[in-house]
């Protein structure tokens, strides 16, 4: 658990970390935020998620609250201050606080709340063993490219996992095919070799995962086609996993019902989680 | 603006009304709400709004924060300490403070906060002269029937109003039917005479005070038809208004750049208006 918290210019005990009932995070939903992994105490992939951020925050016309510099240096705090050496930090963004009203307010001030915690990043039993996935109807609003925390059906869709007995939900569109997680990206190994992942258009939240891999598979020789799959072609596929920044990759080894891959994680699968864990030892693509 | 709020079994002064960073309402817009009006000191229709209420908490497996006789103990408590007379009412049920994670925690109490502020709910120059509207396309999640604070897409339609000078977005589906307001229903009069409104099903968050016009309508031997119509209708239409909670019936006499009716309120509406009015007065269906 976090200990002690950011909360608008102060660092907190968590306890004390409060908000204001009219903070359009609260009301709205009208806030954005990033998961940053940290491994070894080093920052992974923190300008890609900052760029992320500053994404997110012009879709929505909203303003930063401090620079990068400042938001980097409020990012170490808290990770000191909780002593976390692996683990994740979490920072929303929200609009500010105004009276109740729909449209964006005159004069708020953007508020800013940063957590830190322990977390171990890599389950060996989860890499091992992998995991089952079932499959849920895509009901998000029409902009999960934007990482805002507009989050209720990505919850509801998880906790259907959970109560299935699986790890994470893949989404499906009204076409039939898996958008991606609730809070991962979802990847199949084709029977013909080629790894399969959503393009990164509106319909998904481009994971930074997903980019630092990209930048692997590439490294590898391996050969990523950016497109849409169906459920029936997942089940199918040779092997299948999941990425996300708090779990890197995880195999997954059954769709609903369908064992993937004699339900063993595969080769090719293994190797780019070896290949990810040397990425991010080395902090990503920001040393890279 | 609310001067008392009550949050989490606490009657605060506003500028202390927080809640803890980790409350599923900031953080995954795990959370529900409803609008009451207040005219002469009643409530109106507050029966309605506390059954929309359980309809909400039940569609996300969300337990009520304490029964139907309290909930209405503390929305009067607010509303008297806030020395509201005419006005509205806030509640928000949030599933709880919890460590973040996307699945329901197993064990978080319910978080209440309620607010109330004055408010002069019939606008007597927007009655007289109408508004105008603009259509958007409609991007919410596939559940807008919850009346959850998965808001962000209202909230980006409503500001897209504004900045055109307009009062309100209508948004549009897929098919170019429009589904409803960003915080209102949307009626027209068709050239035939009857009312036309969107079906309550999934696609629209069916209002109170929508309802309430229905017992009306039925009153005054008018004909209504809950069916999609088109942009493309709405624009032929003979007269077009839209309801809420806050603002009651309100005529609109422009849709994008067409004017509806000659663009001043028709006869029909100005009719509603009125007779809206009288079942206002009475405390709406409660005390029908």
């Amino acid at each position: 658990m976090s200990r002690i918290a950011y909360v608008n210019g102060r660092y907190v005990p968590h306890r004390a970390a409060r908000v204001h009932v009219e903070d359009r995070g609260f009301q709205f939903a009208d806030a954005v935020y990033e998961v940053v992994a940290i491994e070894n105490g080093v920052f992974i992939d923190e300008g890609l998620h900052l760029a992320r951020l500053h994404r997110s925050l012009a879709a929505l016309c909203m303003a930063s609250p401090m620079s990068d510099a400042a938001l980097r240096a409020v990012l170490r705090e808290v990770v000191r201050r909780n002593g976390v050496a692996e683990g994740i930090v979490y920072l929303q963004v929200t609009r500010g606080t105004a009276p109740r009203d729909f449209a964006f307010p005159a004069a708020a001030r953007p508020s800013l709340v940063v957590t830190a915690r322990r977390k171990r990043l890599v389950d060996p039993r989860l890499v091992a063993e992998g995991v089952r996935v079932i499959t849920v109807p895509d009901i998000r609003w029409g902009r999960p490219d934007i990482k805002s925390v507009s989050l209720l059906p990505n919850a509801l869709g998880k906790q259907q996992a959970k109560e299935a007995g699986a790890f994470e939900a893949w989404q499906v569109d009204r076409e039939g095919n898996v958008t991606e997680g609730t809070s991962s990206n979802a990847w199949i190994i084709a029977p013909t070799g080629e790894l399969v992942t959503r393009q990164a258009d509106r319909g998904i939240l481009n994971g930074v995962t997903r980019t630092g891999l990209m930048h692997l598979i590439e490294t590898l020789q391996l050969r990523v086609l950016e497109r849409p799959f169906s459920v029936a072609e997942a089940k199918a596929a040779r092997e299948a996993f999941l990425t996300s920044a708090s779990n890197f990759l995880v195999p997954v080894v059954r769709i609903d019902d369908t064992s993937i891959g004699g339900g063993v994680p595969g080769p090719v699968t293994r190797r780019l989680i070896e290949a990810y864990a040397s990425y991010a030892a080395a902090g990503g693509a920001d040393r890279a």
